[in-house]
């Protein structure tokens, strides 16, 4: 019987380093030889990039805060049925950019949709699905959002005021305060102390934590 | 005080004759001098519109049963949120081409989804909206598959197989006979006979029933 894979998600703001810090843990799965596979949300299969780009265009009319919510859980559940579980399912482990945290920070606090609406919705599609590992990169919306610009143009969400990502920075804190699996980054820092704590951040988890290979 | 409009909603399989039925009542609210709105699910906003595209397009992965059923819901909260309670709250009446029922019958029925997780998705975001009448035009799936064939290229739900209608309709057949603002006419005759039970349904609930005007 194969041992089933682990689940690493990197969380945070627009510009928050969740790009960066992927690339530094899969230079650290590489070197620890496990077998792994990247996906990011919204999107990672076909049909949930396509919801990606429903979310994430402009559009012409308002978009309702409950429609967004489904167009996201319409996305992670796709993912994670067609690949996420069948990946953990066969030993392989699974680096996420984003998962369902990011929902519960921007449609909760960003959108202050009900949170019993968002658990609702989040258990009856995915049930008990929980990352073994989270990682938060906490950044003020500010200095998120300048680096983000520099990428180029903004979609319909980053176009959002600030106080929209100052709510949902407040909801992202709440949660990795009070859920153990989340270990919470500074992530104004350098890129190499932010990277140095990440590789802590694994270690740790690794050696001692909900990563270690043979539990 | 403006009364609230009124709620018609058109349901069946495809092929059904829902569209033809929609003339038909159209017509009747003409007549009755009725201010009111057409609008079809998936689909009636452009966002929902393009919801609608995705849901309907054959594609190269799998798509999970609980994605359809949140694209559908994303697509209905749009409908519901932008278009038809605005409607319904400034007096205006809404005539649907497919709403809730749809999902209850297809994702439950076809799919056999959970009915609880319908349920709990549904009340999470519609609350408590239900249509005034609805009429279900009850057909055989091969025969309204034979009529919808004839239209042209059939999409991904139409190309599932005659067991997965069989238990769609079975399962509409189940809630019509639950639920009394649900009418059920047998879609198998004449398109004349089908026109005069429908207007006939129609004059019932305008003059004694859930659609008279003072109530
Ligand atoms: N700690 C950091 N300090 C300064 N710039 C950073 C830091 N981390 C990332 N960046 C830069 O900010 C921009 C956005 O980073 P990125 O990893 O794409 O963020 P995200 O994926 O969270 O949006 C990139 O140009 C990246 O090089
Ligand atoms: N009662 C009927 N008997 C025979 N043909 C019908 C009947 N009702 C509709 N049709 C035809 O069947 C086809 C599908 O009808 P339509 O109203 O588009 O169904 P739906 O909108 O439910 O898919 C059309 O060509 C229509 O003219
Ligand atoms: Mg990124
Ligand atoms: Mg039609």
């Amino acid at each position: 019987m194969t041992t089933q894979g682990r689940f690493i998600v990197v969380e945070g703001l627009e510009g928050a380093g969740k790009t960066s810090a992927i690339r530094t843990i899969e230079q650290w799965l590489n070197e620890h030889q496990i077998k792994f596979i990247s996906t990011r949300e919204p999107g990672g299969t076909p049909l949930a990039e396509q919801i990606r780009m429903l979310v994430k265009q402009v559009q012409d009319e308002q978009v309702a805060p409950e429609t967004e919510l489904l167009l996201m859980y319409a996305s992670r559940v796709q993912l994670v049925k067609t690949v996420i579980q069948p990946a953990l399912q066969r030993g392989c482990w699974v680096l996420g950019d984003r998962h369902d945290l990011s929902s519960r920070a921007y449609q909760g606090g960003g959108r202050q949709l009900d949170e019993t609406l968002i658990t609702t919705i989040r258990q009856a599609v995915l049930g008990q699905l929980t990352p073994d590992l989270t990682l938060y990169l906490d950044i003020d919306p500010a200095i998120g959002l300048q680096r983000a610009q520099a990428r180029g143009e903004l979609d319909r969400i980053e176009l959002e005021q600030l106080a929209f990502f100052q709510r949902t920075r407040a909801k992202y804190q709440q949660i990795a305060a009070a859920e153990p699996h989340i270990i919470t980054i500074d992530a104004s820092q350098s890129i190499e102390q932010v990277q140095r704590q990440i590789l802590n951040a694994l270690q740790q988890a690794y050696q001692h934590g909900s990563l270690r290979p043979d539990v």
